[in-house]
C-alpha cells in the first residue's frame, strides 16, 4: 500500500466498529462496511479513533481489526496510534504499518501547555516514527492543547514526516486560512488539511482551502458530494447537499448518543449487522429513535427535492 | 413588572449589547435592539449574560443598561446575577430587581464537583435571593459542573423560589425527557425549562416537553416560529422554518466568532447602528463576511420556497 | 503612598479579611491585622485575592475594606483587580490606585490558550492600565494557563508597567533560573519576583533569585525571617526556620480548610477577633483543631531548640 | 499469593522502574529494587503506576516488569490496570492476576460527572473483574473526578470486590474521617484505605484512621517508621520522624523533576543503577541537585538529632 503523503485529497472516513448484540466483533460486517465505504467514493479509512470504539476493545482486538480492514481495503488506512508513551505509541505504529497502513494519527498529550511544549512533542513524535508518516491531530475540545497555526508552521518546516492535519479545532476556519497563508508565500510545505467535526463546517472549510473530511457520518456520500462538488467548483451545488443532510449531520454531533444514532442508520442501510456499541455505550431511547426516524423521512424528501 | 414564574413560556432572547464603532455604549441602538425584539415576537429578554458582552463593561455601565433596557422594554426581563459570591449576587440581584426586572439567572461555580454540592449551592442561592424568583443555568460546557436531572429534581423540591431551568446542557434532549418524566408523575413540581445552545436543537427540544427557548440569533423569528409552529402541533412546519436558518444558526455558533456574525446581521438588518464588538472581541475577517452573506442569501431563497 | 516598582524585595503578606462571627466585617480587627503584619516585619500587603475571601464581599465593601487598609498602613499595599473584561479592571485599579495603592495584581484569563495570547494580554493589561504599576499573576494550578519562561521575557520587554511577578507556579525552580538568567544576561529588565504558593518552597526559591515571598501564613514572621537570612547570606539559618514552620504550613496549604486553619491561629495569636470565614467557608472539625494545636505545639518546641 | 483484603495494613510503596543510560530496562536494578523495598520494611508494593513511568513502556516491556518483580517479591503486588475501555482493562488485570498479583487498582476516567456516574463505573468494574479484589484510587488532583465519602459508602456495599481505597483526594482528612465513622457505625464493610500524595500528611492521615500509606518517597523508612509509630500510640514518634523527613518529601512532591529526585536519590543510596528517566522525562539541573544535597545533608543532621 503507497504511503501518504502531503497530496492526500478526499474523504477518509472515520470507520465505526460493528459489534454483535452480545458485544462480540461482527467480523462479516467489518467487510461489509469497508465495502460500503467504499461504495460511497471514500477516498480513503481511518479506524481505531475515539468513535471507533478502540479503548473498549483489547489490544488484540485492536490488531485483528485492523488486520481485517487492511486486507479488505483497496483503499489506503490510517490508523490511530495516541499512546500515553513513545514507547507504545511507536509499537502500535509499527506493528499497523507491517499490516499496510498508508500512516498513522498522533494527539498530543493533555499535558502540553506552550508553544514549545507543543512543538517539542511532535519533533519527537517525528523522531520516534522515523520513516512512517502521520497526521497531526489538532482536536482542542477533547485533548485540551491549543495549537496555533504559527506552531503548526514550524512543526510542519522541522518535521518532515507530519504530512497532514486532522483539522478540528473549533471555531477553526481561520486557522485554515492562516495555514494556507504560509505555504501559499512558500514559508512552509503545503500539507493536506482533512477537516472533522462531524463535518458541520465542511463547505467553509472547503473554500477555505481544505483538502477534504477525515470524519465519521452515516451518510459519507454527503462528505464525498460536497468535496467532489467545491473540487469543480459547484459552490452552490456543494451547499445544497450539504444543508440536505445538515439536520441529521447536527443530531450524529451529539456526545455519545451521536455514536448510536450513525450506528442506528447504518443498521438500517443494511451496512452493519446490529446497532449495538459495546459496553459501556448509550443506547438510542423510543424517543431519540422517533427523531432520527423523522430527520430520515425530511433528509429524504429534501434530497429527493434537490435532485429533481 | 410582574414576577416570573413556572408557566413561563416562549422566547426569552439572549440580547446583543450594542456599542458605537469607538467602544461606547451606543443608546439609540439599545432601545431599537428592545423594540426589534418584542417586534419579531419575543415573549421576554435576557440581559448581562457573557454573550451580551457583560464582562466587559464596568458595573456602572451594567447597570445602566439595566435601567435603560427595563424602561423601554414591554416584556419581561431577567438578568444575569452570576457571581463569585453570595454577597455579591444578592447585591445586584437586589438592585436589579428594584429597577423591575421579573427574576434573575444564576449558574454553578466551577468548583462545584459532587450532587450534594451543587444541590447545597441552589439552597443557599435560594435563601440568598429570598423571594425573588430565578432561573437555574444548566451549562456543562462552559462551567464544567455537570447536574444530574435527579440532583435538579431535589433542588426544585427543596427551593421554592427556583421556577426556571435554562437548559444548555449538551447532548441534553434525554435530560428533559428525564426533568419532564419526575413532574409528570407528581414527584416534582413543572418548572419552565427553556432552551440554549443557540437554538441547534429547539425543534427536537420542543418534542421532549421545552417551553421555548433562552438564546440568541440574529433571527429571533426563527425561534419564535418553531416554538409557536410546535405549540399548535404543526411539527413538520416547525422543522421546516428550522431548517431554514440551521446552515446560518450553526455558523453563528462558533466561539468568539460566532457574536461577531450575529452583530453583523443584527446590523445589517438596521437594528443596531455598528457591529462591533467592545475588545477584547472578535472580528469578522472579509473570508467571514463572504460565508455569512452566502448563507443570508441561500436562506432567503429557502425562506421563499417553503412560504411559497 | 510611592508607587511599586521592579526593585521591590520582601514580603508582600497576602492579607486575610476579618470578619464577625455574624458574617459582617470586623473592622476593629482590619485594623490590628495590619499593625500586626507590620510588627512581624512585612515590607507590603496585597489585598482582595482570593485567600482575602474577596470574592465573597459587595463592591462596596471590598472598596471600604480597601479604603480602612490604606488608611492604616504605613507600608505599600498591592490590591487584586483580576476582573472578566479590561474596563471592569481598570475601573477597580482606578478607584484604588486614588485611595493610595502602591500597584494592582492582574491574573490572566483561564480562556488563554497559547504563547501569542498570553503576550497579547498583558499587552493590553499594560495599555488598559497606562502610567499604573502591575503584577503580573502566574498561578497555573487555579488559572489553568501556562505561562513560559520566554513568554515573560517577552511581556517584560513589551510592557514597561509590569514590575513584578507573582510567582506561583508549581513546580516552579526553573522557572525563576530562566527567568534570572535571561535579566542577567542583559535580554530582559530585572523585575521583582515575589513566591507564593503558601511559602512551601521559599529557601529554594531564594537560592534561585527571588525576591521575597507574596503569600499568606499565619506566621509572616517566617517568611520574613527566611528572605532576611538568606539576604545576608545565612542559608543554613533560613532552613532552620522554614524547616521549623513546614509541618503547619503545610497543614495550611489544603485547600478551603487551610484559610480556616490560618484564621483559627490568628485568632488564637490575637490578632483577629474571630476565626470565622465569610459563608460559604470551610469550618475546623475538633479533629482539624486538635491536628493544628499539635503543630502548633510542636513547632514551639522545635523553634525553643534553634533559638537555644 | 494470597489476595488482597479488606484488612490490609502497612506500606505498599510505588515502585520506580529503573532504567539504563540509554533508556532500556535495567533489570538487575529491579530486583535490587524489590529487595531494599522489603528491607526497609515495606508491607507490599505496588506497580505500573504514573510514577513507575508504565505509559513510556510497551505493553510487553510492562508484562516483562510485573512477571520480574512478582518472581523477586516476597510482598504483595498490585498492579495499576487503569484503562480507556473494561475491555482492555480485564485484560490487563487477568494477566497479572495469572502471574501472581494480589489485586489491581483502577482509577475513574475523566468523564464521570455525577454521582450516579462514579457509583455505576465501579459496579461495572467490580462485575468486570469479578473474583479479583480490587483498590479504589481516588485522585482528583489528576483524574478531575470528585468521589464524595457517601458515594464511595455506596460503592463499598454494592461491590464486594473493592477492599481498599487509595486515598489521594486532597484536601482529605476530613473525607477519611467521614468513611471511618461509616463503617464504625455499622452502615458499611470497613475496607482498608492507604494513603498517597507523597505521604505529605501521613500522621495527620493515620490519626483519622487510615490503614498506612500507598505512595512513593525515595526514604521508605520514612513512611514504615510512621505508620508503625502511630500503630503502636507513640504519636509524637512518628512526627519526630516524618518532621525530619518533610523538607525532601515536599521537594519530591513536585511534579515531573520529583520523580528525578527520587531516582537520583535511589541511585545516589544504591538501590538502582542510573537516575534515568525513560523519555520523555524531566532530568534534575545542577541548582536541583545542590538542592538536594542540602535536604539530604539537613536531613542526615536532624535524623542524627533524633535518634541521639
Amino acid at each position: 500500500m503507497p504511503l501518504l503523503t502531503e497530496d492526500a485529497k478526499g474523504v477518509y472516513v472515520i470507520a465505526v466498529t460493528p459489534f454483535l448484540d452480545n458485544g462480540e466483533i461482527d467480523w462479516t460486517s467489518v467487510d461489509r462496511m469497508v465495502d460500503f465505504y467504499e461504495e460511497k467514493g471514500v477516498t480513503g479509512l481511518t479506524i481505531l479513533g475515539l468513535l471507533g470504539e478502540a479503548p473498549k476493545m483489547t489490544s488484540e482486538e485492536s490488531r485483528a481489526i485492523a488486520k481485517r480492514v487492511m486486507a479488505r481495503a483497496k483503499v489506503p488506512v490510517i490508523v490511530g496510534v495516541t499512546a500515553p508513551g513513545l514507547a507504545a505509541m511507536r509499537e502500535l505504529a509499527d506493528s499497523v504499518m507491517d499490516m499496510g497502513a498508508a500512516g498513522v494519527m498522533v494527539a498530543p498529550p493533555w499535558t502540553t501547555k506552550t508553544d514549545d511544549q507543543a512543538h517539542a512533542f511532535y519533533v519527537s513524535v517525528g523522531e520516534a516514527l522515523a520513516q512512517t508518516p502521520f497526521v497531526l491531530q489538532d482536536y482542542p475540545l477533547t485533548t485540551n492543547v491549543t495549537i496555533a497555526p504559527k506552531v503548526i508552521d514550524r512543526i510542519v518546516r522541522d518535521v518532515p514526516n507530519c504530512v497532514m492535519l486532522k483539522h478540528e479545532d473549533w471555531p477553526g476556519l481561520g486557522k485554515i486560512s492562516a495555514l494556507r497563508a504560509s505555504s501559499d508565500k512558500g514559508e512552509t510545505r503545503r500539507i493536506s488539511i482533512l477537516c472533522g467535526n462531524g463535518g458541520l463546517f465542511l463547505p467553509e472549510e472547503m473554500g477555505r482551502g481544505a483538502d477534504g473530511a477525515m470524519t465519521g457520518f452515516c451518510y459519507p456520500e454527503m462528505m464525498v458530494g460536497v468535496v467532489e462538488n467545491y473540487g469543480k467548483g459547484d459552490v452552490e451545488r456543494a451547499h445544497d447537499l450539504f444543508d440536505a443532510y445538515l439536520p441529521l449531520a447536527r443530531y450524529e454531533q451529539q456526545q455519545g448518543i451521536g455514536l448510536a444514532a450513525r450506528k442506528y442508520v447504518l443498521a438500517k442501510r443494511g451496512v452493519i449487522a446490529s446497532p449495538a456499541l459495546r459496553k459501556p455505550g448509550a443506547a438510542l431511547s423510543p424517543k431519540d429513535i422517533a427523531d432520527v426516524e423523522r430527520l430520515l423521512a425530511r433528509q429524504a424528501k429534501r434530497l429527493a427535492e434537490i435532485e429533481a
